[in-house]
């Protein structure tokens, strides 16, 4: 598997047969693929002169700038792991990685320097310091079947679990988004979404595979967004909930026609996605499905099945399995289980919860859906003993939050589910069973949690109970305490 | 690495997605993809019936049938290794190839049922008999890194060498033929090339890719190409010299205007190119450029740059390299060197080719090349130490012919060599030095070696020498000899 083809592969191709063409731009400043390759070369040269070799982690704490997937692709080239972590997280929560992946380096954007020195005493690194380490030989990139990226994903046991993917398998992803939006290179992406979230990567990917540009952005800023398709001929971005309603608002804030605008990919809202179609009537919406551990599973134009997910990834199989690993009657709910390559190589030293996730070669993606007779796929939630809330892009695990809750003097119980929300398209929600003679608030509960992890996982809401429903097999009852909420 | 993607997931996802779709034809029976993926379940039933497992060598010897693919299908869900062989090949060819292999089974159609059991002894089995071993189970694509096909190519040593391709290689092959032909739902390709041959396998597979439908062809018939284009609706076929001139040919004797012909992708001389356009104003040559090693290195519209060999495959990175594996100066010629997905696993059983031929993380075609600013790729001719001759679409190596032609008794030193022809490509050529006393005659030394050889592999034409001219490391001057030959 020497002579595969890798990330730097991909970036050095396209630097071969196109130097000059725009790969990035971030606030002005252009990457031609003849710089980025240079770039990529230049930070490789810079994790070997830190001592970084083949299977070391690198973590990288920063805005979603370029630098981050330069490193991604010098690091795969030396056999190195990259492992993104969320700007978002609390010191607390980002030590706990650190302490899970031992990164032999930590690399930081200026806004971050502080905080990696403080994880890391000794290990952290400026982008800066990284360039300027001697002369960076041309470079083969790396072996694909090993793993380059380290993603943590929040998990169901409370702690986040760190999805091992390899080239390939971002490679996979990226040339299949390229297929499912249709994207040549002749497109411009608009970078909306995080670059330490598989959804950011991959659609950077997919651009760089079709010879595309990618406008970066450091964060989300829908006016922002606005003005990288009105000034700078934008024709693409992602989207999560609330993105794309923002973006609308932007829009109609600033008066702006978007001719450029060709589609806008993700996820959201019938309503919302119906209101951007009308607001730009030349431009289509794709729907797309996916997780860290598989992206992407289906997609497709939103038009031909409102509604659903899509249809088949051009490299995925899907079939909907029962709780003994059989297929359901057609028509009926299943899990979602998936054969891509795509597929991640596992958990980090979670062997037997890898081996469960992939058992009889399929990998079990925890979420529920249906199929259509011509295999449109409708999302139909979760199962139970993974429900995942999905609220602004980000993901939360219920145990996660109810672990802080429950630290809490006054609570005795606590329930954590999603509830429906306009803007976020999910919201976390609490359910409480207070202590006897024990007394607390909402607004206290909520800033008892915001304080101890990240912010988006705070609830949203609380509410008091007496007692939590439970399932017959004792698992607590999330859809029936949803069903609780007003208004949701 | 067990919830991959592989052949049988291929033919499954398009069965799932449109069941009714043709894939394959063959002289009126149709297969549409439900049946097709049936067939393979079918296949896959009667082969673990007949005690084949993973890791087991199936060989097949066939016309280009339907049955070849779906046995690759069949076999690789199984982890089983398929061995199509060229029916052009002497017994004494096929009897090497299965010693070298050790097949588990040998399966036949009806034409090659003798062979194959000479060959075998008990291990032979007709299509017929693998069918109706019960009810056959759904399957799983296994996994896709794992050799699935044993591809013999002519051998620099006299003898063929096998080469090992995975799943993931033979998709990846597909997927950028795909990509390269611009290849939809809506293409038929006719399957001119044979299928024990990577070019049409790999077409195959593209066109399974794109949910296609795939007109196949025992043999190559030029008349038949024209009615499969003329009456089925045929799009797309490949080419090798000197298909493309018989099938002009053809169209003219049948005074056929060919509508639907949507382009032909290959390799054929300047001249003939120009005719098929000039004859064909609609449709486009896509020239193409592999080996079975790997497959496609580079292809493109013929017409961008005419005399190329096109640009460089969507997955694939080129560099020409030195005899030191340095880069040459840019301009210069280097031999062709390739980074992609679908580089093949290696020879069976030969480590060190395997080695030397992948070393410094890339793959050494033994062509040389020429790459022009953007990038197009200019084939120059083979490496001395790798003197193939392509004639017909089919490989021969000179050390195979030289050693045939010593066996005569007349002879004393032989040296083989290609030379420019018209109608095939390439022809066979021999110079030969005789024995002090004897003599022989250019038919006499061409039957010698039809009898003992695959035809194919017989000089056109027979030159005798004084002495083999050499270079100064003492390896004959294949090219001195080359130009001694008069109108060539």
């Amino acid at each position: 598997m020497e002579c595969t083809f890798g990330l730097y592969d991909l970036i050095a191709r396209q630097a071969a047969l196109f130097p000059h063409r725009e790969a990035l731009r971030r606030n002005g400043d252009v990457f031609d693929y003849a710089r980025l390759e240079r770039l990529a070369r230049s930070l490789a040269a810079g994790l070997a002169a830190a001592g970084v070799k083949t299977s070391d982690r690198v973590a990288v704490l920063s805005h979603s700038r370029e630098e981050i997937l330069a490193l991604l692709v010098a690091a795969s080239a030396l056999g190195a792991v990259v492992v993104p972590l969320n700007v978002r997280l609390t010191a607390e929560e980002l030590a706990y990685i650190v302490a899970d992946c031992s990164p032999a380096l930590i690399c930081a954007d200026g806004d971050h320097g502080e905080t990696a020195r403080s994880l890391a005493r000794g290990l952290s690194s400026s982008f800066e310091d990284l360039h300027g380490k001697g002369d960076a030989p041309a470079l083969a990139g790396g072996d694909a079947s090993r793993p380059c990226l380290l993603l943590y994903t929040a998990a169901v046991s409370g702690r986040p679990r760190g999805c091992l993917l390899s080239q390939a398998n971002l490679l996979a992803c990226g040339f299949q988004l390229r297929d499912i939006l249709e994207i040549t290179g002749g497109d411009a992406l608009v970078a909306t979404l995080p670059l330490f979230h598989i959804g950011g990567l991959g659609a950077a990917v997919a651009a760089l595979a079709a010879g595309a540009r990618t406008i970066v952005m450091e964060r989300f800023d829908p006016a922002a967004v606005v003005r990288a398709v009105a000034d700078d001929g934008g024709t693409l971005f992602m989207t999560f909930p609330p993105m794309l309603q923002a973006v609308l608002d932007a829009q109609k804030g600033a008066g702006a026609d978007l001719p450029s605008l060709r589609a806008v990919a993700g996820v959201d809202a019938p309503p919302t996605v119906e209101a951007f179609l009308a607001q730009n009537p030349r431009a289509r919406f794709f729907t797309l499905y996916g997780q860290t551990e598989v992206m992407p599973v289906s997609g497709g134009d939103w038009r031909s099945r409102p509604g659903s997910v899509g249809t088949w990834a051009p490299w995925a199989r899907v079939a909907l399995l029962d709780d003994d690993d059989r297929p359901v009657a057609p028509g009926e709910t299943g899990e979602i289980c998936v054969r891509s390559p795509s597929v991640f190589l596992g958990y980090l030293g979670l062997p037997e919860e890898t081996r469960r996730c992939g058992r009889h070669g399929w990998h079990h993606t925890g979420d529920l859906g249906r199929l259509d007779e011509e295999g449109y796929l409708y999302w139909a939630g979760r199962k139970p003993e993974k429900e995942l809330i999905k609220t602004g892009g980000e993901n939360v695990y219920p145990a996660e939050v109810e672990k802080v809750i429950l630290e809490h003097p006054a609570v005795a119980e606590a329930c954590v589910f999603g509830v429906p929300d306009e803007r976020w398209g999910e919201a976390v929600w609490a359910a409480c069973v207070l202590r006897e003679g024990r007394g607390a608030g909402e607004e206290e509960i909520i800033a008892f949690v915001a304080d101890r992890i990240a912010r988006y996982k705070r609830p949203r809401g609380v509410t008091f109970v007496r007692e939590i429903p439970r399932r017959p097999d004792g698992t607590p009852d999330r859809r029936k305490l949803a069903d609780t909420i007003p208004n949701s």
